[in-house]
């Protein structure tokens, strides 16, 4: 567990950056936006992203706490600070698919090659850290039989399209399709 | 406390089905988005409001147990399974607001008089929920001296721009603005 915790840190230290460099990058276009739609959109989704970087202030110190634990009794379900960690690492790997998305999404709108090379950037992190956490916590959830159901483990095994990246410029209107994606229908 | 858990109770189960209605609603347009950029637009705020659902489906039960609860030392900071409930109900409060902003966009959105008048409804029941929530959970968090702290309180205090129902017919392109709303800054 403590290899984990250690990824986990750098994982969430890494993703409270990206969302600090990406909430600067949407700050001028909420502030420029064409019409209240536009701004809205985007200062939705500053929102939620700063609703996540609120809750890393406290995931991060939670797994600091347990990487310094020296008791093995702690990382056990008895033990609510563990079952809270395992709560809010199940919660903040929702945080970083969603954070895929957004990036996702601006990569389509951004189409500037300032903004594009650093949104992939940070989609690479992002990716690679989604990965990882969503690979560990299945097994970690195993585990410990804690009262934990995954609320989109469906997702993960069926709707994992987050692998291809999208790109702006082979974009092109399509022909009616199935709801969900499918690995590489984005860059069809 | 009882006759909060009642509201509490009432207003998650109503905007479970209001979940339920919207993604309907999401479906045949994520199958017939006209490209990928829109595809992933929809389908991402489908996903984001599947993650909801399945958190509901813990958050209610939840409700429901402490509603029945007789012994009165349950409804204490020392008492877990309490500590759990309170983080739920101020995840869920934040549920509530960005479900507002998905609704909001989707007013910008679908034009149409069918779309609109459900999507006002939805509007009008989540709001109202809302404002119950974001108003009882302040003061039971100062009650209950727990280790929560609102991520978002500012938010609440400063940013809390959904009073104003998006209107798509008066929707005018503006200059320059600053960032974050005010109220009425949806209908100019």
């Amino acid at each position: 567990m403590k290899e984990e915790l250690a990824s986990f840190y750098q994982i969430f230290t890494t993703t409270k950056e990206a969302i600090e460099r990406f909430m600067d990058m949407l700050d001028p276009v909420i502030e420029h936006a064409k019409d209240d739609h536009e701004r809205l959109y985007y200062h939705h989704i500053y929102e939620e992203e700063e609703q996540r970087l609120s809750r890393l202030d406290v995931l991060i110190p939670l797994i600091s706490r347990f990487q310094t634990e020296q008791n093995g009794n702690a990382f056990s379900p008895s033990n609510n600070t563990f079952n809270r960690l395992l709560q809010e690492l199940n919660l903040e790997k929702f945080g970083l698919h969603n954070f895929i998305e957004h990036v996702d999404l601006a990569l389509f709108a951004f189409t500037d090659e300032e903004r594009q090379t650093l949104l992939k950037q940070l989609r690479v992190d992002a990716y690679e850290g989604y990965q990882y956490v969503k690979e560990k916590l299945a097994k970690i959830n195993k585990r410990f039989d804690h009262d934990y159901e995954d609320p989109h483990a469906h997702h993960d095994e069926k709707h994992d399209h987050l692998a291809a990246v999208p790109d702006a410029s082979t974009q092109k209107p399509q022909a009616k399709k199935r709801k969900g994606f499918t690995v590489g229908s984005l860059i069809q």
